[in-house]
Parts: structure tokens; sequence; C-alpha cells
């Protein structure tokens, strides 16, 4: 959808109160004039509409490889969010002509710039790759390496699988999936993907073991091993105080990689700070299939409204969404796509 | 410009603040860590912009008559201003193929429809016919016909010259253009035109003698009969509670018909209620040629930016003109054409 078509149809959702006065009266009565009316003061008639520029970042999985060479790639993409506080209408749209490239040489096992976070932390625009555990910044379009995260306690030889990332208390906060490693069989092999990546603003790296909080969030969701929940998004609101998850898939039953592909989590869940009292809302019919990546809150409505990307792999074809519902789970935005081909994991107002 | 082109020169306009963190120390000096950063909390990166629908009018002079028929008309043509409050940068854009043709069979002398104002009062959108002296209301792309103003104090047999209109505690005012009636020669004829209409809710007319008001805003700017000031242009402010005008034309010396193509004025003069102190601001260095037609002030900004439209009549060539600056005059937005052959006399948020 171009742009100009995006703003029409947004003030098209604009429905100004009665523009008509006319009055009427009973033709067999007398008639008398209104004493008084009330001034219509809407103005302008039609709501503005606020535009923030978005970016979204691919994660091309083994696609990654520049073919014939070591180097390894990721798309950026740069689009428009459009809101009418009034309405709370959202649209979105995307440049067609703007898709960037971003290369890197880093990989760890022929695997690299897998991008699945975006999140703007200390001024930066901050890319994790899920398979070296570097971060990366985004300026200029282009990628500089900050920092190498590694997985589990530190102590690992594999880079850190970065799923998301959130800022706490000018701290960096970056999560992986948040359930135990298994093997293809579903037995358990580690707690790795339960640490949580504390990173300060000069670059300093703390380990932090999630298992306890990470189970809180499940079982608030009625989840016990071996059935899982495995996360791709997770935000701190420092408005609430609290933290927000959309699940990327969730079962009660153990891993089977056949049902898997139909367990896409169509839930909101909160926690307190210390995880000590979880929330979880459902939101409304999302296809079993989708499967949410990543989100932030719509600035400027006291993180009241969540916009968020989800990805579906189908019949060996992959594409992407944008959906937008408040925090009560009122949804805005069904959800639209936004990309026919590519798997964007990262999303970020820019 | 279309809508894209200008929401990314508008986000091209926003200078974050320094996205490095580097430092540096003496070499020769022992290197410290820093003790203490301060954290940079800018976010969104690039700041939103907000879009608002906008309207203008066209006055067509003598092209206005339906040719063959006995139907007169305008065009009304819809567009988006965008506003990023951070940097008060401001675009413009128009749908090109939304030219809405309205038309009408009401004519005095042979001439209708040479809308010159369009303003929103109870809710309603209106636009003025310098001619017959009818106030339409625009609604649904087509217009009706709400009151009609005739020309002085009401009893003479022409319509009102409308070229101006606001809202002022509740009630329209109109006004023509603040002038006196003289002949084709510059002898003085009548005070017609330095009348103001004030219309109620309930279409309640009222004529009213502002003859000692325009001679002192005239005057304000050292301008006495037999030099002219002519209006097309006025604003109450409500929060300001000041009448603001932007003169289409003005000249110490008597009319001149062919000195007179070069006497746009470059004025914005502010008066208190009872027009007993009068502000006079000189604007930017606009083309002789310009005229002020029509402003609004830009909604959210507390009454302190005005964007105009300015109509230019030059070897035979009609133009329309969009600018924007704050009321301490600085410039915001250079005259952009935004019509290459007729004369818009109307703007309006909508």
């Amino acid at each position: 959808m171009n742009c100009v078509t995006t703003l029409i149809l947004l003030f098209y959702y604009v429905k100004p109160g009665s523009r008509s006065s006319s009055y009427s009266a009973n033709q067999f009565e007398t008639f008398h004039l209104p004493v008084h009316r009330t001034y219509n003061y809407t103005y302008p008639l039609s709501q503005p509409i606020t535009t923030y520029r978005i970016g979204i970042i691919a994660d091309l999985d083994r696609k990654a490889r520049v073919i014939g060479q070591n180097a390894w790639k990721s798309y950026y993409k740069i689009g428009y969010l459009s809101y009418t506080e009034s309405t709370k209408a959202i649209a979105v749209s995307f440049n067609t002509d703007t898709l960037i490239e971003l290369r890197s040489g880093f990989s760890l096992n022929g695997r690299g710039m897998e991008l699945s976070e975006l999140v703007t932390f200390n001024g930066k625009l901050l890319a994790f790759d899920d398979q070296t555990g570097l971060v990366f910044e985004l300026n200029n379009e282009k990628v500089t390496v900050l920092w190498l995260l590694i997985d589990g306690d530190g102590k690992t030889t594999k880079g850190f699988k970065s799923e998301w990332a959130t800022v706490k208390d000018e701290v960096l906060y970056v999560g992986s999936s948040g359930n135990e490693w298994t093997t293809s069989s579903g037995d358990f092999e580690s707690y790795d993907p339960m640490y949580v990546k504390v990173v300060s603003m000069s670059g300093e790296v703390h380990h932090i073991d999630w298992i306890s909080n990470y189970k809180k969030i499940r079982e608030a969701a009625g989840i016990r091993w071996p059935g899982y929940m495995i996360h791709e998004s997770g935000m701190w609101s420092e408005i609430h105080r609290k933290w927000f998850f959309l699940p990327k898939r969730c079962s009660r039953n153990r891993y089977n990689e056949t049902l898997d592909k139909m367990m896409g989590c169509n839930l909101l869940i909160s926690a307190e700070e210390n995880f000590n009292k979880i929330t979880v809302v459902t939101l409304g019919s999302y296809k079993a299939t989708l499967r949410f990546s990543s989100f932030k809150f719509l600035p400027g409505t006291d993180d009241s409204i969540i916009v968020a990307i989800q990805t579906e792999e189908l019949n060996g074809k992959t594409s992407t969404f944008l959906t937008a519902f408040t925090i009560t789970g009122k949804l805005l935005l069904a959800p639209e796509l936004i990309e026919t081909d590519l798997k964007y994991e990262g999303l970020e107002f820019i």
C-alpha cells in the first residue's frame, strides 16, 4: 500500500460528530426558535495523523550466506507507521525501493548475520545475530560490531542465541528462546537458552540465570515441562514497571516437529519486576501458524499499544505480518502482510 | 512532490545527537575508565511527523462560468501538511488525482462561485463567494447554500465581497478587502468594503462598521489614504486574544494599475481585541508579486505558526504558493508552488 493511500484510508476512519444542524418541529405545534445551541468546537474536522518511521530486520537463516563468498547478509527495510490518536487507527506502509542489504564477514560454524532483534539502546540502533552472538550497531545503513555475547553462563563455546532485547534502568537485557535446550527428540540437554545477558553502556556483560523467571512465565499460561514456551520477543516497560512477552510458540505437550508448526501463541504475558505476579491476556483469534517475532510499544501512548511483527512458514513459503493491539488485548490492526518472501524478526521505531 | 518523498525529506531534517560514544585518551597519559556516562534517552531516533489534511479552494474569477450553461464552478483540492515538532519542519503534498469541481447555479450580474475563503465554523466547512455574497457549506465534496451576505450596511443591492472569515466567541466574522471603494481612477465612492458581517450559529447577520479598525491597521504600517492596504485574509486568535492580518497588497501611494502588480505585502499585523495596540512584523523577503490570500494557524502549536497561501498573477500566468512562518516572522517553509494554473484563495485544515 503506498503512502498517500495509507493516509487517505486513515482519514477515512475518522468520523466527526454530526455535521447537520437542522431541526424540525411537529407540524401541528407552534414553532419555537431554539433558545440556545451548543457550538461545535471540532477543529480540524478530521484528526491529524502521527507518522513514525519504523525499521524491520531480516533473519535469512541459512540463506544469509552470500553464495561463493565468505560473507553473510541480512536485509533492513524502512517503513512508516501512521496513527490517529482519536480513533486509534493504525496503518503501515513500506518503501519498496529501499531494501537495504547489510553484510558482515563474521560467522560461527559457517553461519552469521541471522539478525533477530532490533532495539534502541543509549541512542544507538542495535541488531543481534542469533548465530554468532554478535551485537551490531546499525548506522548509516551499515553494521559495525559492538559486542560478542557468549551462550549460557558465558563459559561455553557457542554464540548466544539472542532472540529479544530491551532496555531497563539504562542497561540492555538480551534474552534467548527461554526454554530448555533439548536433543531433536526432545530430551533435556542444558539451560543455556534460559540465561539473559545484561550489558552496560560501556559493554560490560553479565550472565544472569533466568530459569525460574521463564518457568514462572510459562506456568502462568498453564505450561509445564515437557510442554514448552519459546520466546522471540520481550520488553521491559518503564511506565508499567513490568516485563511484557509475546511468546512465539507454546504447547502444553512435549515437542513434536509436525504439530509444532501449529503452535503459534496468542498470549500477551506481563510480569511484575520480580516475576511474583504474572498476568496473561489472550489475544484475538490469530492463525495458529503466525509466530510473534518482535514487538515495541507505540511511542506516545504510555505503553498502552503494542505493534508487533509475526512470521509464518507454511508449505515452504515464508511471510511476515505486522499487527497492533492494546495491552488489554483489543485488536487495532489485523495482521497485515508486509513481506511475502522473507522472515523479519526485528522491529523498531527508528 | 509525492507523499513518500515528503515524509523522507521531513525525516531527513532530523539530526539526532551524536551517535558515536568512542573516547580517546592522550597516549602519554595513564588511561582512566570513565566513571560515569550519561545515558542517551533519544527514542525513537527520529521524531514522529504529524500530518494534517488541508483543503484549498479556487477563485476562478470570470472563468468560473461554465461555458454554455447557467452554472458557475470552483475547484477544491485536498492535500496533506506534515509537521515535525522537534525541528519545526513543514512539508506539503497534494493528491493530483482529487481535484473536486464544485458547481452552483447562483450568480449575480452573471458571476458566481468565485470562492475566496474556507473556514470551519460550528463544525461546518464554509466557503464564501466574493461576487454573490453567498455563504456555502462544503460537505461530501458538494456545496449547499447557507446564507446570503449583502454589501455595506446591508441595505445595498450588491453581494458582500467576502474575502476573509474567522470565528470569535462562537460567532463568524466575515470581512472584505477593508479599503475604500473607489472609481477605477482612484476617487472615493463608499466605505462598503470596510464593513464586517457578524453571523451567529443560527444565521443572524449583523453589519458592523470597521472603518476605524481598518484605518488603525494600515496606519500602524505607515499607510494613509490615498495610500491603500487591501485585505484578503484575517484570523482571530482565541489563544492570543488578538486579530491577525496578512494584507494582500499595500502601498503608501495612490492606486496605480501598473505599479499595483508589485505591491504584494510582507507584513503580519496583529491587533488587540479593541484595536488600540497594533503590532507589525515584517516577514522575510517575499517576492513583491506574491499576494497573501488566506492563512490558518497550524493546529497544536498554540497559534505560534502560520500556514498561508499566496497567489501570483504575472505575465498572464496565475499560480498559487504555500508558505509557513512563526508569528515572530521566522520563515519555516519558503513559498512552495502548489498550483501552476489556478488561483486558490481559501485554505483550511479539514
